[in-house]
């Protein structure tokens, strides 16, 4: 398949003609005139904004409320282009790599925890109709896209999925969501081809007010209580992964739209 | 000041007369000609790589002893670019902000853990020589280069250590590097701009064979036995940050040539 031009491309196309229009002998480069100033900024952003999603990545971040804002073209693009895509597919490549070959016991205490938004289902359509990250999360709107249950799956978070219960995994999604929003959760992973999962934990009335990072640290600690062994745990938050009762493993699937704590 | 055309630029420059030697009409794309599908597989290797590296900064990864070879050129273009330069920036930049902002008890045991080796002093001219992680580890020869002192200061990092020290902070410096070279270690970080750290750890006979993880969370945990609080570290190897006593906030600096378990 011929992917499209990406408009990261696309960029370096239309600044073409401007930069050999410049001529400039005195550079002393000996292969190109040196570009027009004015072109550097928007190289210079796809850089700065490619240093900041990368920190992020690395957990290099504080806590951040909305996408800077000089970077809200570049993660539209690497959102909606093949960085994103190409992104999941790595993460979950290496994770197949390492359920395949941990050894298991067999005995129904091998856990895989996945956590579920932006990690098994992709809430894109409701990021793109509120700018990418660039509008201050909205609880309010969110539940009513929660609710529409029409989240559809990450495929690569799909194939892991299914890969990690054939190999004997139990599986335990560990989501943020409401208990309220438990029948339309169901509803949706099943609709998205997820099935079989072991639990569904969602935030009950006593979890309310707990960062993220601590509510998903105490459902841990009380899998490993019930004699799970936590081998392996997906989520596009390091709050979905730190804290205590880590995984063996963690996969930190890619998010540059939003940050929890 | 006017940044060199970076060779991944230079790369679509190249590529860019074939591109528009090839007019595909029937492509149906309303702005540009189809690409040549030749061309592809180099831009795909760019975001391939850019893929890998970010899954190695994310601890995606599993071990790896050298880098991919179809990665080869972009790694090389990525540490002599703006990439790997701007990468350090951010991450001095984020660490500094929480540095200033994150109280401290002023007591003599505010600790600020730093390693050495591609976080305060840079090899590159050793890896720029061997390949750029194209070459499997070869302890002999890095210890020659080692024994030259010569490494430079990474300067964002130079920054960070000084404003961390001014700020109150006492610095301890934990390296994977062998006792036997704390002399030529102390005179390069001397001759690089670094002192008035409190401690240098070096690994000793007895800290030999055992992976940098366990050695350093050994190393930390003496630290938090002498009653230091370990508020920031800063490594190029998630084996530096990761383990026991780690520390409140740990900063990845990036490294996309070697990995160290």
């Amino acid at each position: 398949m011929i992917p499209p031009p990406s408009s990261f491309l696309f960029q370096f196309l239309l600044l073409f003609p401007l930069i050999l229009s410049h001529s400039d002998s005195d550079s002393g480069h000996p292969v190109l005139p040196r570009p027009l100033i004015v072109e550097y900024p928007e190289f210079d952003a796809v850089l700065r904004c490619g240093a900041w999603r990368v920190a992020g990545e690395a957990n290099n971040l504080g806590a951040w409320a909305i996408i800077p804002e000089e970077c809200a073209e570049y993660v539209k693009d690497y959102m909606s282009g093949k960085g994103y895509a190409l992104d999941l597919e790595m993460v979950s490549k290496e994770a197949e790599e390492y359920a395949r070959t941990v050894p298991l016991g067999y005995d129904g205490k091998d856990a895989w925890v996945f956590d579920i938004d932006e990690t098994l289902l992709s809430n894109l359509p409701y990021y793109a109709a509120h700018g990418y990250g660039l509008e201050v999360f909205d609880h309010e709107k969110f539940n009513d896209w929660v609710e529409k249950g029409v989240a559809t799956a990450i495929e690569p978070s799909l194939k892991l999925y299914e890969d990690v219960l054939n190999l004997g995994f139990k599986v335990i999604l560990l989501t943020g969501r409401n208990e309220r929003h438990r029948s339309v959760t169901v509803d949706n992973l099943i609709n998205a081809g997820f099935k079989d999962w072991d639990q569904l934990i969602l935030r009950t009335s006593d979890d309310q007010g707990k960062p993220a990072v601590l509510y998903k640290s105490e459902k841990r600690g009380e899998m490993e209580k019930d004699g799970y062994r936590i081998l392996g745990n997906s989520g596009d938050q390091w709050s979905d992964l730190l804290g205590s009762s880590i995984s063996v493993r963690s996969f930190k699937l890619p998010n540059p739209v939003y940050y929890i704590p």
